[in-house]
């Protein structure tokens, strides 16, 4: 039996019982450190060519990072060849460091240099593990002798630093797997590192801790880091840098909760590309940010773009439902999730640019990180008046009242229900102007205007002339309103007790040519229908809408009795 | 200027100083509700046929599901439809519970009880959105007039089933929107909808508080199930259920937070489907839970029919990195990982399965969900001498001694980086073979072994003949061992000092016929250099792994002097 939970011991609580961090909020971001050009390039079926590192390496600075990790130079030759790219033909910004990888073995170190040889400023990066696993399965070597690996793997950064004096350097030290490895001893190795280095509030160095493989709830690493911080010695003088995975599916939680428990910068990659199931998400944690009034310091407007290199370089598509970014997560199908989400950007519009954002379903406003309103409500068959009232209006310029709205979803829905799947909005405009004859192809039987004449005095009068190609039928009549005064004459000329319900008029937005659209509801001896028309003139369309009302019951009367 | 941090507000925190979750751990798994059939179906550019329904009802029932929204009835007629096709084809096994979802509106609850009539047992899920957002700008109606609609819904699922006593009843009430909904009032409204449906301890209602969007870390809303637990009437006459969306990429830690914090039941989908970035994944919840030694009362051994019935029934893939079902989540490029997972299995391989799980950088043992060993570990110019001895090893039952992998992994990483993707095992065992000249396609002047013969007494007296096609030498030497007097004899035939520095020899595993491998390192005039051969006879095959060294270091002088 393989499926077998007794194989796995639970993960030993952290003892901490009078833990800050909960009570904590995040009021300002990190720093950030993009490790995509190293721990997300190492995690690649196809590694990143030099060409496709360099286009990586330039969203980056563009998006905003100011320390980004380009490689493991000592271990890769297309790493090393990269960092002399980025030096040699000076394209590192004044602002931004790079940071380099490497193993704290000596060989490794010396070519890690070599590689960084000539650049402005750069971070050291150096590791070993320490964690019970890595010590007694990988490495078979005791406490002791995993400290001195990291210290020294930390002296000779030092001594090997101090040969290229032309160089801004900031030592890092991982120890690698800190999330398997007791508090304590992570503590010793770290203190170990930094009274080597000797780091001060001027010249910190930066102590990363990575949650290499994720092996516990979020709150578990937070506690870790809470208690590391208020362990370690010089906490004022060292940055305490996160690094997390996402094994669990909680990398994001965990950085998170990691910096309310006291951390300063995160290491992470764009969309979470990385080893096994990736690193933390950098956008994600920053777009979380974001969304609570939080300047992220990166910029991520342009989304689309920012998908379009990821997926470049990793040769992984972005999953559609991947927070912030996905092509779905703007989405909304479900008829009462677009019903107020509808109702919510229509208050909004009223309101300026300025006012907090308060959208029913909508986390940030989608145009925010460069998706328009328009592609928010889909239509389905699990969609309702909402989408398909949004979609006209969004996409053709027509505002669907709500009573015609309750009228024509139906249709949309029934045929999403046939068809099975999405209809695009186009469909659901064909659907319409099908629905409400608006293309006049009439049944022979039935009328339509051929002129009129309003006289508008105490009352108003009119004379319409009605033909079907057989006929023609002159409906006069007077009452208050010209609409009134039509179905009064319609009343008369058919026999039918007609009133009008309800009407709305409104020029369609967007259109080539000034057109209007009026949408009618009479009330023919008792039974609801609406009739719509448009036209270059409010009038005609007026009276169109009035008079397809009544050529639809006339059909449907004729369809009742054929 | 659109992106802009100071449209957002941020989330208030809750007050609730003496917070007693973080200190909580999860031992048991939590009631599982399935709700893939409905909100997972709600969330698809073309929704689940109901084929497509069955399939993935049946594979709920199959992974062990007690609880299973299958629709929301009232709202689509394919619900309605495949509801009934539950009921009167006899589908749903003694121990599973069907659960519809409705709005609390009299017509919608009225056709829900129509679609579940004749179910043995069912829940009925009413809800009403209750969020400040939600009531102030879709419902324009005060806190008094929302709780009406709660609790005439409440009434309403009570009248209803009260005409359908053949069925046993379960209800359930969901606050929609919870998490922007006021404490004070969200309990309110719970209560007065637990006054109405009386619950017991023996027959306890679902109070089910969604996070319908992600719009706080995932603590605070564990601080929201925690002070909502505290406050609630009732308590353990209500079973408190968690709904959580991953918007802020946190959906999964909210609602394991929000189980320390006191929740009994987790509705979530499959990996995670669900409107916009989708619902909390059960998948990964539930594997958490295996990987802390828990029993998720759910069994995900067969991970691989599972992702293909999602995919069919979604028409979304899942990404390669998802958490525990990802195609690279169990795979290794670095090669410092691929080192520390070999060391580890290799380790593993001498316990009997019954020991603890502890093998670097892998959670979980890949073969709990049906990934075998060998996709763990997969090489590109990324990885190091344990990928490649891995995948020797694995693949092809060559077990390369470490003095070998340093020698031969270069290789490999040379090869990789000049062709930039990844190198697949087949291609391993081509170098491989090519580099230590295994198929013989040997240079013109070099010797092979013709025959040989072997006296052992005191000593070991070897006379083996070599040809190089044109000329015939016969080696002979007496020494301790064979291999000694074969080296000593090499040493006078060329003039070199010859020295054996390493030696192994094993059976090749899982060939079709019995063969052995030789590997041997000489140190030739100072200079070590690998031979390794193979033949089905062990002799034969460790004098041919020495002359193949002889060999190749002629072939170098060769070449040197060429």
């Amino acid at each position: 039996m393989s499926f077998n939970h007794n194989k796995y011991r639970p993960f030993a609580p952290i003892k901490l019982a009078d833990r800050q961090w909960p009570s904590r909020t995040i009021d300002i971001a990190p720093d950030w450190c993009s490790v995509d050009l190293r721990d997300g390039n190492q995690a690649l079926i196809k590694p990143m060519s030099v060409e496709q590192k360099l286009v990586m390496f330039k969203l980056l600075v563009e998006v905003g990072f100011k320390q980004i990790e380009v490689g493991f130079p000592a271990a890769s030759q297309p790493d090393f060849d990269f960092v002399r790219c980025l030096i040699e033909q000076d394209l590192i910004p004044e602002d931004v460091t790079i940071q380099v990888l490497t193993q704290a073995r000596e060989a490794l170190i010396a070519r890690s240099y070599e590689s960084l040889r000539g650049a402005r400023r750069a971070i050291v990066h150096v590791y070993n593990s320490t964690s019970t696993v890595q010590r007694e399965q990988v490495f078979k070597q005791d406490r002791d002798a995993i400290k001195r690996i990291a210290t020294q793997g930390a002296r000779w950064v030092q001594q090997y630093a101090a040969q290229q004096p032309e160089t801004q350097w900031q030592f890092q030290y991982s120890p690698e797997s800190f999330t398997g490895t007791e508090l304590d001893y992570a503590v010793e190795v770290c203190n170990a590192v930094i009274d080597i280095w000797q780091p001060s509030v001027e010249q910190p160095c930066i102590i990363n801790l990575p949650a290499t493989v994720e092996v516990a709830s979020p709150n578990v690493y937070a506690d870790q880091i809470e208690w590391f911080c208020r362990h370690v010695d010089s906490r004022d003088a060292i940055i305490v840098s996160l690094h997390t995975h996402n094994d669990r599916g909680c990398g994001v939680a965990a950085a998170e909760l990691g910096v309310m428990a006291g951390a300063d910068r995160i290491e992470g990659t764009l969309l979470g590309n990385g080893e096994r199931t990736g690193n933390m998400d950098i956008v994600t944690m920053a777009m979380n940010l974001y969304s609570q009034g939080v300047d992220p310091t990166l910029n991520f407007s342009d989304m689309k773009r920012i998908i379009e290199v990821v997926e470049y370089c990793t040769e992984i598509p972005v999953h559609p439902r991947h927070p912030y970014a996905g092509e779905l997560v703007f989405t909304a199908f479900s008829g009462s999730h677009q019903d107020a989400i509808k109702k919510c950007l229509d208050l909004r519009q009223d309101d300026t640019d300025e006012a907090a954002w308060e959208v029913a379903y909508l986390p940030i406003d989608p145009a925010d990180v460069g998706c328009s309103y328009e592609a928010v409500i889909r239509v389905n068959s699990q969609s309702g008046k909402g989408g398909v009232a949004h979609l006209l209006a969004a996409d053709h310029g027509i505002n669907l009242p709500r009573w015609a709205q309750v009228d024509f979803s139906p249709i949309v829905q029934a045929y999403a229900e046939t068809q099975g799947g999405e209809v695009d909005s186009s469909t659901v405009l064909a659907l319409f102007r099908q629905h409400y004859q608006l293309d006049r192809e009439l049944q022979s039987e039935q009328y339509q205007i051929s002129s009129y004449q309003i006289e508008h005095g105490e009352h108003d009068t009119v004379a319409i002339t009605l033909s079907n190609g057989n006929n023609e039928a002159i409906i006069k009549a007077t009452a208050d309103g010209v609409l009134a005064s039509f179905v009064q004459g319609l009343s008369r000329f058919s026999g039918h007790t007609i009133d009008i319900n309800n009407y709305v008029e409104h020029a369609i937005e967007g259109g080539s040519d000034a057109r209007a659209i009026a949408f009618v509801q009479l009330c023919i001896e008792g039974s609801e229908i609406i009739g719509a028309a448009e036209d270059g003139d409010i009038v005609t369309a007026s009276l169109t809408a009035v008079l397809a009302a009544f050529n639809r019951r006339q059909n449907s009367n004729i369809k009742a009795t054929a």
